[in-house]
């Protein structure tokens, strides 16, 4: 089986924004309502982070069960990982998921300062200076024959989206518009030249889009 | 966690047929088109039956991905597994599938005429003369803790609906009726009073029918 390289559960607004502005501790996706992003998934019977028996089993948990589906390592930006810019004055910072981070996987975080690999339950995350192709290789090499998922944010889709390094994409788009932010499109249309793009509304408000390539 | 029992890419037409009439050896689906039942499934990346390393990666791929996803045993009809009616007159009938079923976990055939269990591949059928009750008991424990699928026809998944069995069904319906036929439902609503109904129409024609209990 060839290693796919893939992007699961990514939401933007309708506006195609998928981070506010402003980042901090408190608010991870800046002046975005992470809710008004991430409740379509969180009602799902399959949500990484549920801890009771409930959840929807519709469309919108089939496609929230890909999210770990043959996935073997994950690539993720400096600022999926946390709120803290430029060189670490500490490694207090082991980012947003507490003890048991949903990954599972070795996780690459991109970032101009490196810093030492650490683990927390079975995540390693490790730290590279490194372009998309070459973060890529190593992703690869660590997934042990499994998929590549490329976690976010919108800087680093963008980034492989633009080294043509993406085989396949799900993205979820909110009922709502944000107005600035980090943008991952225009408009989905922008990508057809490269990728099929089947939309499927959902029950819940979002719109899914599904991409793979021609 | 739970053993779930599951229905999944069962595919009825407008008029709730599942099956037509007249099985025999060359029309496993009786006087009904095989691929107008199953087009829809057999046109995805993730086809179980699939050798080439095209298909789509849309919503249809995502639900046709579910068919495995966490199953350890299924349970199916006598005439899922072939259009020999009766007592064995010999055991030379060993399925549809050729010597690779696409199963991979042990298969309980309910049948009023048990004869030897016996392996194809990484495929184990079983026959069991057997409530619906006491067969799920059997496949429950072959599943090492897995969920059981409830493979069909309609005839079995009415048996073990009837029985209030099933706790998660996919049935996608197909564009066109049949008129007569071994019929599933005279319509979905029936079920709604147990389940949670959700209904995704696809972009390849079916209607994907997602239940779930309330």
């Amino acid at each position: 089986m060839t290693q796919r390289v893939r992007v699961h559960c990514f939401t933007v607004t309708q506006d195609g924004i998928g981070a506010g502005e402003d980042q901090s501790f408190e608010r991870p996706f800046g002046h975005a309502d992470p809710g008004a992003l991430l409740g379509w998934a969180e009602a799902t019977a399959s949500w990484v982070n549920r801890t009771d028996p409930g959840g929807t089993r519709g469309l919108d948990d089939y496609v929230v069960r890909d999210f770990t589906r043959n996935i073997g390592a994950e690539i993720m930006g400096r600022n999926k990982f946390g709120p803290i810019r430029g060189p670490w004055s500490n490694y207090d910072w082991q980012g947003w998921w507490g003890d048991k981070p949903p990954f599972h996987t070795p996780v690459f975080v991109l970032t101009h300062h490196p810093r030492p690999s650490f683990t927390l339950s079975d995540t390693t995350f490790h730290f590279l200076d490194a372009t998309p192709h070459e973060a890529l290789e190593q992703a690869k090499a660590a997934a042990g024959g499994r998929d590549v998922r490329i976690g976010g944010g919108v800087t680093t889709i963008r980034e492989f989206l633009d080294a043509d390094l993406i085989d396949e994409m799900h993205i979820a788009v909110a009922p709502y518009e944000l107005g600035s932010g980090l943008r991952l499109w225009d408009s989905p249309e922008e990508l057809t030249g490269s990728y099929h793009l089947e939309r499927v509304p959902s029950p819940s408000g979002v719109v899914h889009h599904f991409f793979w390539r021609h």
